[in-house]
């Protein structure tokens, strides 16, 4: 091995090992850590991301990842040294093309304005959040600024979590999804009773429902010799390495869709981190290749998986039994029609696999405005209620429940929403390709076996970490670009039988 | 404030954070981590040491130390600024006058010689653990003469865990506790069936050994919304911060003393970080002053309160209540009886009050002729069981029941036993002196209230953290240096009531 690549390799281990620890005292702070532990734990963080990124950002850094790609030219191109060559450029370039100045502004406002964010949604008070808004939107573009374009600003901001992905490209298929979804959420808003959810808000025992949950991940291959699930207030899962991958969900007792689905989808995320190739664990590959291809997995269980009628076919003989008279009088079919409920509504997190890509593409497109100067920050209420109107045919009775909603651009995320519906669109194209190479995959899900899905999952994304860009990854797995047609195609399938629409 | 002063301190908050952070790191693998977690969290514990060791002997420390020490001269002794620039100046040269090929090959040898240990104690084969022996002896004799030492090799070593102590007044201590408890163990011995404690093993149901624990530790005043106790296969006391303080334990069915006394005992240590004064927080003296005060806390509260007649005059008709039928026959005094029964046996970590430190004698005085070389590691084992007839009147059956019990040597920490018998002599003296002061802390534990010898604890030994040298707190506290004398009297009175000895 190249002199300078064995010492790059040790350097960047240490950044990793610095940012995993980081992690820990993440995951600790939102599972067991009492209320005391705040302060000191935003220091001991502060210390690690600080450490982290002098190290990383190092000029020794520069020279020898410079050294190691002279070293290795040539080397094929899938080769993982390679592989980590070309990602270690793309972050380090990303890392020191911020000035550090800007990198702490951003610090400071946004520390600032999640607070003003969460006091002014309470108080619904657009007003008093407009000021930090109008900051973060010019933190944002030079943000942007800083780390180059080709097109727009937008792209900047993008490929901080979606490597590759261009507006031109959403602008592309988002105008797709608008087309194909539109339609059919007027179609299932005028059908809305053809469907009753109630069942789902009876009273739900829950150690039962952890319980449960935890024998269904078992049987979706989730590994807790490598991993756990535990309780806290926002569902999250992270990793500390491929071998230890936590998963937290939280329980309602009086809607079980709530831990039921969460834990799917949280399991998703962690199936994904277990399954990453053991040659690329401690590297920066070690990890998914992007939100979308993030999302896509936890998606796919969630809803391709969880919310089939295959799946309950085969599950609500235990659910059942596990919940006795709560659902004795239910049968399986309505069962299955509850979990499929979808309506337009005003809160994304709270929306249905039909409507959840509408309120993302309000999101995409207002950040383009605001970013690009066509939008001002003072008529972004109007804009939001005027755009929630011609997506989902509905207005927000006042901004807690329109534009204030959300904490992302607050933390100064801005360029992070499309990442969601990406990971919808690819989890339809993903799990058909699936099926397509292996057909048995569907019948094996409603005998509650899934080894033949996840292998094929491991096989076509998982164990390539973040070895390859999305765009390449998905070409690999599936054969072609990432496309709507699948997903559109599976809404209207799914959603037209449920609602006669 | 000094500019060096400033920049000392922002170094040494980082290193301090860096430290913390792997004190989570630890409390996560010892309670809730996955099994497959342990590679990377040596990994990543790994990094987190060689970073802040760095840090910390780094020569820029150095300068900025001398600098802020030139800067600060003639402050007075009792300042905090003071007091973090002595320590800061103990632990810096101590850290940077061992030669890193020399911290590198006790950290090879010890993690090789930690598992041969493990294997030979399971094989009783003391002989495959010889050879490591030996070279653990050799690496600690060079410790010593690389930390250097006034006297003996060993004072070197104890300094490290009991700053100031040296084996001249430990000769004096542990002469002084020889000849007054030896004879007190014999005559309880000739009258042995004086206490019968089978009560403490029947049945105990785990969820109530924990809530009882749990509402005794709430009760002496540990705060937790400051901490909190879970489980782990060795009981240990932690902390993140004085506001973040985690305790485990570990249940027994059927020996309720596990818990019951070792909740005790770690929340002695708990209370002890939790009661730091706010104003050393984040520095390298908010942490207990030493190994031995850290111990005096913890058997102050699991003996000298916790196996008081006065508080279970107070306790057991809660736990009575609790433990329903198991304890309804037994009267408090039969169990009062049982927790305090007394007897020479041959594990230390099994030992009772009386018996405790004869095994440390024991060790303090074979650690000090193995380094000596007046004993050599082929004779250890028939050396060790001479001295268990000479100080307990008994033999091992084996070396696995003798020289192997302990993993303390493996692991490359010799000098460090004293201190748990330094903590005993201490808990006594601290006591007496909180009640000569104070006398209605008698009566208050009497009533299960605990506040004010928390508050006297607090005031005298908590609040002051690491700022003064054992020696130096133990003389404010006590007004008189560590004395022998109070604890010998307390065990010849209690233990001689109980036994008629």
């Amino acid at each position: 091995m190249s002199d300078a690549l064995q010492a790059l390799k040790a350097r960047l281990a240490d950044v990793h090992h610095l940012s995993m620890a980081g992690a820990v005292l993440d995951w600790d702070q939102q599972t067991y850590m009492p209320a005391g532990g705040v302060s000191a734990r935003a220091d001991q963080k502060a210390t690690l991301s600080k450490l982290s990124h002098q190290l990383f950002t190092d000029d020794k850094t520069g020279t020898l990842l410079a050294q190691a790609e002279a070293d290795l030219k040539g080397l094929p191109e899938d080769h993982n040294d390679a592989a980590l060559l070309r990602m270690a450029r793309r972050d380090y370039d990303k890392a020191t093309r911020l000035p550090e100045a800007l990198v702490e502004e951003i610090s400071r406002v946004t520390s600032h304005a999640q607070e003003e964010w969460a006091k002014a949604r309470a108080a619904n008070d657009y007003g008093a959040f407009a000021p930090w808004l109008e900051r973060i939107v010019d933190l944002e573009r030079r943000t942007a600024e800083a780390l180059g374009y080709e097109e727009r600003l937008y792209d900047a901001l993008l490929d901080q979590y979606e490597p590759g992905m261009t507006s031109r490209r959403l602008d592309e298929i988002f105008g797709e999804l608008k087309r194909q979804t539109v339609p059919l959420v007027q179609a299932i808003a005028e059908n809305a009773d053809a469907v009753d959810a109630s069942v789902l808000q009876r009273d739900y025992d829950e150690e039962k429902q952890r319980h449960f949950a935890e024998s269904v991940l078992r049987d979706c291959g989730f590994d807790f010799s490598r991993g756990r699930q535990d309780r806290s207030v926002h569902p999250f899962c992270t990793h500390f390495s491929q071998n230890d991958v936590r998963l937290t969900t939280r329980y309602d007792r009086n809607f079980v869709s709530m831990a039921l689905f969460g834990s799917l989808h949280e399991m998703g995320h962690g199936l994904y981190e277990q399954g990453v190739s053991p040659e690329l664990e401690g590297t920066l590959l070690s990890n998914g290749a992007s939100l979308a291809l993030h999302e896509s997995q936890s998606r796919l269980w969630e809803n391709l998986v969880g919310r089939s009628r295959r799946f309950w076919n085969h599950y609500y003989p235990r659910f059942q039994e596990t919940f006795g008279a709560t659902v004795s009088d239910v049968p399986v079919e309505a069962f299955y029609r509850a979990m499929n409920k979808s309506g337009p509504s005003l809160i994304r997190v709270e929306a249905d696999e039909v409507t959840y890509n509408l309120h993302i593409i309000l999101r995409y497109e207002m950040e383009n405005e605001l970013l690009e100067g066509r939008l001002s920050v003072a008529d972004a209420p109007d804009a939001w209620n005027a755009k929630m109107q011609e997506l989902l045919g509905l207005t927000p009775p006042d901004n807690r429940e329109g534009i204030l909603q959300d904490v992302h651009w607050s933390i100064g995320i801005m360029g992070y929403f499309p990442t969601y519906s990406l990971g919808n669109v690819l989890s339809v194209q993903l799990f058909n390709k699936a099926v397509e190479d292996v057909p048995s995959i569907l019948e094996e899900i409603e005998q509650g076996q899934f080894s033949s899905l996840l292998h094929w999952l491991r096989a076509n994304v998982h164990r390539h970490g973040r070895k390859y860009l999305p765009e390449e990854l998905i070409r690999r797995a599936t054969g072609s670009p990432l496309t709507v047609q699948p997903y559109a195609d599976y809404l209207r399938s799914k959603f037209g039988e449920l609602y006669g629409a």
